[in-house]
């Protein structure tokens, strides 16, 4: 059995895990950066671990490809896999205590007005006390409660919030730390006691355009929308009116329609809303990378062994 | 019995409970923004709550000073108080649940390069992904185990650090999210092993800068530093060495020896340090507000009924 990986962002330590795994499962293993430095005579190859999407596209001997993302939406056009029989996983799982922390850094940032005083400092002014929000007491609905929801969830309930309430397609999940769990069709019902709207999606037909201009318009006045799914769940003109308006104090998103935001996208310069380059879920962190590369050393083995794999996408749910 | 009440943040609840419990123990209640708006027939109080600090200095009929603070460093000097036996209160318990949200903000901005991608973001600039830290698996050294240390751990514990100790001058403490609590004398054991070094300290003449020029090398290299007590904590100019030179990864200051930070200072151009203008502690949060009064509405019930006050500064230690 072939398995090639396409990764830079491993280190050694991940780099051994995947030897070793391969080794026990008699396996050859080839690293590379991405699919050009892949030579010729290693093309016809078994498992792909990376963002193999050409070589999915074009070999009818892939068997198995996992990418090391979350989201698959790149993955669900017809004629993404030549061989129609090709396993498919993903990494969700790896993400949510990386992802969770980003939503609570960038959720203080715009409630505290650390925006405001960073902004001042960079220009050496040393700034006035501003109105300031706190997660205590806050009423915060978080729309998607899988591995990011549940794991932010777990963090900002020690936050005391006065209401945390979970939203998703089954209207069931496991997280202790949700005051309550809704479908997606009681959404409309929440939006109007929402003052943080934490959006962790997949991309799919479901939640694409999701927060609506009208669903904005249901959000309580002065609410905050943190995104760190997929930037096709929100209207963004609407967003972007909506904040000028002041009818929200805040966004932050980490996910956008057109990614990278173009250079003359009028976002930039939306009030209080403020842009990351999706980094949330950024490899670099350890933890993130090590949960990564376990949970494909842990399919590997079932694949080598002809068992079903743990981590397989939903192919009709698109996540 | 007269109380006059200095604090222009004050909402109209906030109001209300104060006349309220005036009424209760029948004392006539009196509303300014600042010492300067007293007219002369009501400067003979019994009581105040505000800082009074020229009052308390000229007035020798003036029994109770509250402060709605929790730092009294500038209460200390001789000559403060007129009347020797006036009582003296602070607000030490409002502060923690806001404080501790700061902490935990600046920390992830740091550790997450926000600061670095929200200053691109000013420019119209899509950042490329850097290295990022986690509060999971940090090993987290908190200094100064009173409100803010015990909400910030009670927090900071739901992001999985692998170590959380407590450093305070008795070496207890009744927070159960702290792994350990150390005495400050074993402070420079725990130096080597701190990732996140957060400082919540009173300035006393024992914390005057303990964070000094040699506890600074001790620090595992690439550490952060989170200041949110007093500035007279830290020896600045050594952060400051120690912040270009790379030494240290980053440092929040939200309070400095000099405030405001004087315009000249060289602390604004430091690599990779986050000033915000001392608002961690910002009252306009409604909790901590409401805290703050309630806290002093319970001792002037005490005081009315000639029992001791609860939130009683202790002069000799200085907080």
């Amino acid at each position: 059995m072939r398995v090639i990986v396409l990764n830079k962002a491993l280190g050694s330590k991940q780099r051994d895990m995947i030897r070793k795994t391969a080794a026990e499962v008699k396996a050859e293993v080839y690293f590379f950066d991405s699919e050009k430095d892949i030579p010729e005579n290693l093309l016809d190859t078994d498992v792909v671990y990376g963002f193999g999407v050409g070589l999915a596209q074009k070999s009818k001997s892939l068997k198995w490809l996992c990418v090391p993302s979350a989201g698959v939406d790149f993955m669900m056009r017809p004629g993404a896999f030549a061989n129609e029989n090709c396993l498919f996983t993903n990494s969700a799982g790896a993400y949510g205590v990386t992802i969770a922390e980003h939503i609570i850094a960038v959720s203080l940032m715009m409630m505290r007005r650390l925006t405001d005083f960073y902004a001042g400092s960079l220009k050496g002014e040393w700034g006035s006390p501003l109105p300031q929000k706190s997660l205590k007491d806050c009423k915060i609905t978080v729309l998607g409660t899988g591995d990011i929801g549940c794991c932010f969830a777990n963090r900002v309930k020690a936050f005391e919030p006065k209401q945390l309430i979970g939203v998703c397609r089954s209207g069931k999940c496991d997280c202790n730390a949700f005051d309550k769990i809704l479908k997606v069709s009681e959404l409309d019902a929440v939006l109007p006691e929402s003052e943080l709207l934490v959006m962790c999606l997949p991309s799919t037909p479901e939640t694409n355009g999701i927060l609506s201009r009208e669903r904005m318009e249901l959000l309580t006045d002065g609410a905050y929308v943190v995104n760190v799914g997929r930037g096709s769940a929100i209207n963004e003109d609407a967003l972007k009116e909506k904040l000028d308006s002041g009818k929200l104090a805040g966004a932050a998103l980490d996910v956008f329609i057109n990614e990278p935001l173009p250079t003359d996208s009028s976002l930039w310069t939306t009030k209080n809303l403020l842009i990351t380059p999706h980094v949330a879920g950024n490899l670099t962190v350890e933890y993130t990378m090590n949960r990564n590369v376990e949970m494909f050393c842990e399919d590997l083995i079932n694949f080598a062994n002809g068992r079903p794999l743990v981590h397989l996408v939903d192919r009709k749910l698109g996540y």
